[in-house]
C-alpha cells in the first residue's frame, strides 16, 4: 500500500464526461490497495472565461479580486469529482486551501507555499476517504485568498505530496510522459522512462511544457519522486527522481526548444564593467527579464553585448535600448525576433568530455549558424535562425542517439 | 451619515454592464457620505448552470460537495464587483463567508446562520473601504461550506445587518416595492410606502414573492429596518419596519393570491380526536405539508376535513389518503387541484371589526363562492375556484380601496 497524490490538469477534467473518468481511475487505485489524495485544476477554459469576465471590467484588474474570482475554478472541479465519487459509492470530501490551511505569501497571483497543517487531511485519510483538493489555490497570513500563477495546481501537488511524506506525486496530463525532443518536430522522439530532477528543471525551462518548472524544484527540493503519466491512456509515464537511470550510456537526455527568445545585440560599448551593468539596470527598471547572454571583445576597448528577452518583451526592450544609446555610449541597437533557442540536456555531460565537440559538429552538418551559446554543467543552448528549427532539433536528436532510446 | 447593508440579487449582477451600474450606485451612497456593506447574489443563471452540471454527475448529488460547487456563484460576482469599484477609484474589498466567520449549522442546502464575527468586517469599515459580502454562504462549526438555500442572500443580508447594527437593510431587486396586489392581476395596484413586517410575513407567505420570508422574519426578530428597492430605478422603495404609517385609515394594506394550492376533501369520518390525528401523521409520514385545514360536521357522529397543500405534493397526497381510506374510516376522498388562495392582509384588521363583512360582501357581489375559509389577527384567506383569482383579486382590491394608497 502506498500513498500517492494524483494530479490531474484542466484537461483532465474538462468536461463532465472527463471528470467521470478520473473518478474511475481515481477509485481503481483505491481499490489497489492505495491511500490516495487527489489535486485538481479548473476544467480547461473556465479560467480563460474568468480572466475575460475580469477584462471586461478592467484592463488591469484588482491582484487581490482576480484571485478571489479565479479559485473558484478549482473549487468547481472538486465538489463535481466528490461528486462522481460518492455516485460510485464511494467516501470522497473536496476540501479548499484554507480547509488544509495553505499558507502561502501574499503575492497575488504568484504566491508561493509557505507552510501546510496536514491534521485535516491525515485525519480524512484515516477515515480512508479518497480526500480532493484544489490546486493552484491558498490563503495569506490574513486570510486573504491567494493563486500560485498558471500552472500552480502542480505546484500544489508537489506542496501536499511533501507535506504527507507520500510515496510518489503522480502529475496526470495529456502526454504520457517526457520525450528526448517534440515529437512534432522529430516524429522519432521517445519517451524517457526516467529523467533526474536536473534535467528535467533544464527541459522544462527549455520548453518541455509538460511540468511546470517551480513544481519540479519544489519535488526536487522535498525530494519527492515525480511521475508524468496521462490521464487518457495510463501507463508507466515518466519518473522523475534523484536516481539516475542504472543503464545510462547517454550523454544527453533530451533536446529541448524554446520558440519566445529574441535577441538584442548592443554594439561597442566601452570595455569596462558598469556598461554591462547599466544595459541590465536599464532593462531591469523596466522589468525585462534576460534569458541568455555573451560577450564578444572585437576592437580595442570596445565591446558588443548580445543577449536574449522574451518576444513579448522584445518590442519594449528593443525601444528602451534605443531610447538610451547615448546615455550607454553604444554605436547601434540591433534586433532579431526570428530566432530560436535550441538545448541539449543530460546529466551524463559531466562525465563525458567531448558532448559539445558532437552539439556543433551536428550543426556544422547541417551548415547551422550558432548566434549565442550558453552551456550549463547538464546543458549545452544555441541561439538559431528560427528557420533551422527543425532541421537543428533533428540533427541534434540523430547525432546523440535518442532514437535509440530502450 | 448612515451604516447601510445593500443586497442585490441575481438580476441586478446578471451582466457585466450591470454590474457596473451597482458599482455606481454603491459609490454614489458612499459619496453621500454613508457607510456601505454590500451583499451580493450569484450573477442570474449561474446557479441554475452549476446545479446542470451537478445533476448531470448525480441526480441527487451530495449535499455537502453541491454547497461547494453552489458557493462559487456568490464568489465570482462578489469579485467582479470589488474590481468595478476599484476601477473607479474607491478602495473596495471582497470577503468570503469564512472571512467573517459566517458561522451556521450543519444542514447543507438549508443551513441557518448561528454566528457572524464582525471584527474584520468593523476593521475594513473603518478603513473606509466598500465591503462586498458573498451572501447566501456560511461554515459550519468544521469548516464545511454550507448554504442557505435558494433567496438565501436576503438572510444574509439582514443577518450581516443585524451584527453590525446597520441603520437600514436595503434589498434591491427588479420590483420598485411591495404592492397592493399584483399589477399584472389589478393594473389599479398601487406601492406601499410603509408595511409592518407581520403583514411583509403575511404577504411573503402568500406569494408576494419580493422578500424570502426567512430574510422577513430575521429582521422583524432583530428589529432591523428593511427597505425594498429597485436597482434600476431607485427610489425611496417600500419601508419593512415594525411601525405602523401614520396615516393610517386603510384597515387591509394588501390583497395576496397563491396559485400552487390544491384542495383535498376527506369525507364523513368519525368524529373521534384521532381522526384529524390520523391525517396528518400519515401525511407528515410522506413529508406532505399542510397549509389551509378546516372540517365541516354535518351530520351525527361524522365529519368532513377539508385541508390545502402545495400542488405539487397533490397528487401523492390525493394517493395516499385514497389508499388508505379504509385505515381512516373515511367515506370518500375528494380533490381538486384548480383552486387558488386568496388573502387580505392589514394590521388595521386588529383594531377594526366588520372586515370579513366587506370581504364576503365583495365576493358575494361577484357571486363567487368560498371553497375554505382561515384567518388570522391580522389576514383572512380563502380558498375559491381558480377561474376567479382576477375577479376577486380586483373585487377585494377595490372593496378596500387599496387604489387609493397614497
Amino acid at each position: 500500500m502506498a500513498l500517492i497524490v494524483k494530479k490531474f490538469g484542466g484537461t483532465s477534467v474538462g468536461s463532465i464526461e472527463r471528470i467521470e473518468a478520473v473518478a474511475d481511475l481515481v477509485i481503481r487505485s483505491k481499490q489497489q490497495g492505495h491511500q490516495v489524495v487527489v489535486v485538481l485544476s479548473a476544467m480547461s477554459g473556465e479560467t480563460n472565461r474568468l480572466v475575460s469576465l475580469a477584462k471586461q471590467i478592467d484592463d488591469r484588474p484588482s491582484a487581490r479580486e482576480l484571485d478571489v474570482l479565479l479559485t473558484t475554478g478549482e473549487q468547481v472541479s472538486i465538489a463535481l469529482l466528490a461528486m462522481a465519487i460518492i455516485k460510485r459509492g464511494h467516501s470522497a470530501v473536496s476540501l479548499l486551501a484554507d480547509q488544509i490551511a495553505i499558507r502561502t505569501d501574499n503575492m497575488f497571483g504568484k504566491a508561493r507555499i509557505e507552510h501546510i497543517d496536514v491534521e485535516r487531511l491525515k485525519q480524512e485519510l484515516e477515515h480512508n476517504r479518497i480526500t480532493i483538493i484544489a490546486g493552484f489555490q491558498g490563503r495569506d497570513s490574513e486570510g486573504n485568498l491567494t493563486t500560485l500563477g498558471r500552472g500552480g495546481t502542480d505546484t500544489s501537488a508537489v506542496e501536499i505530496a511533501a507535506a504527507i511524506s507520500a510515496d510518489e506525486c503522480q502529475i496526470y496530463t495529456d502526454v504520457d510522459g517526457v520525450y528526448t525532443t517534440d515529437p512534432r518536430v522529430e516524429p522519432r522522439a521517445q519517451r524517457m522512462s526516467q529523467v533526474t530532477f536536473e534535467e528535467m528543471l533544464e527541459l522544462a525551462s527549455l520548453g518541455a511544457k509538460v511540468l511546470q518548472i517551480r513544481a519540479v524544484e519544489a519535488a526536487g527540493r522535498h525530494n519527492m519522486p515525480l511521475r508524468v503519466l496521462s490521464t487518457f491512456n495510463p501507463d508507466s509515464g515518466t519518473l522523475i527522481s534523484y536516481e539516475e537511470p542504472e543503464v545510462t550510456c547517454k550523454t544527453v537526455s533530451g533536446i529541448a526548444y524554446q520558440k519566445d527568445e529574441s535577441l538584442l545585440i548592443i554594439r561597442q560599448v566601452p570595455e569596462i564593467p558598469s556598461s554591462l551593468a547599466k544595459i541590465l539596470t536599464l532593462l531591469a527598471e523596466y522589468d525585462i527579464e534576460i534569458d541568455m547572454i555573451s560577450q564578444i571583445n572585437h576592437q580595442a576597448g570596445k565591446i558588443d553585448y548580445a543577449l536574449t528577452v522574451h518576444s513579448s518583451e522584445y518590442p519594449q526592450a528593443f525601444d528602451v535600448l534605443t531610447t538610451n544609446r547615448d546615455d550607454l555610449q553604444a554605436a547601434s541597437i540591433e534586433g532579431n525576433a526570428e530566432v530560436v533557442k535550441i538545448s541539449a540536456v543530460g546529466v551524463g555531460m559531466k562525465s563525458h568530455s567531448g558532448t559539445a565537440g558532437v552539439f556543433f559538429q551536428a550543426l556544422a552538418a547541417e551548415n547551422i549558424q550558432a548566434l549565442l551559446v550558453s552551456t550549463s554543467e547538464i546543458k549545452i543552448s544555441v541561439l538559431v535562425e528560427e528557420r533551422y528549427l527543425e532541421l537543428a532539433v533533428r540533427a541534434l536528436h540523430g547525432a546523440f542517439g535518442l532514437e535509440n532510446v530502450e
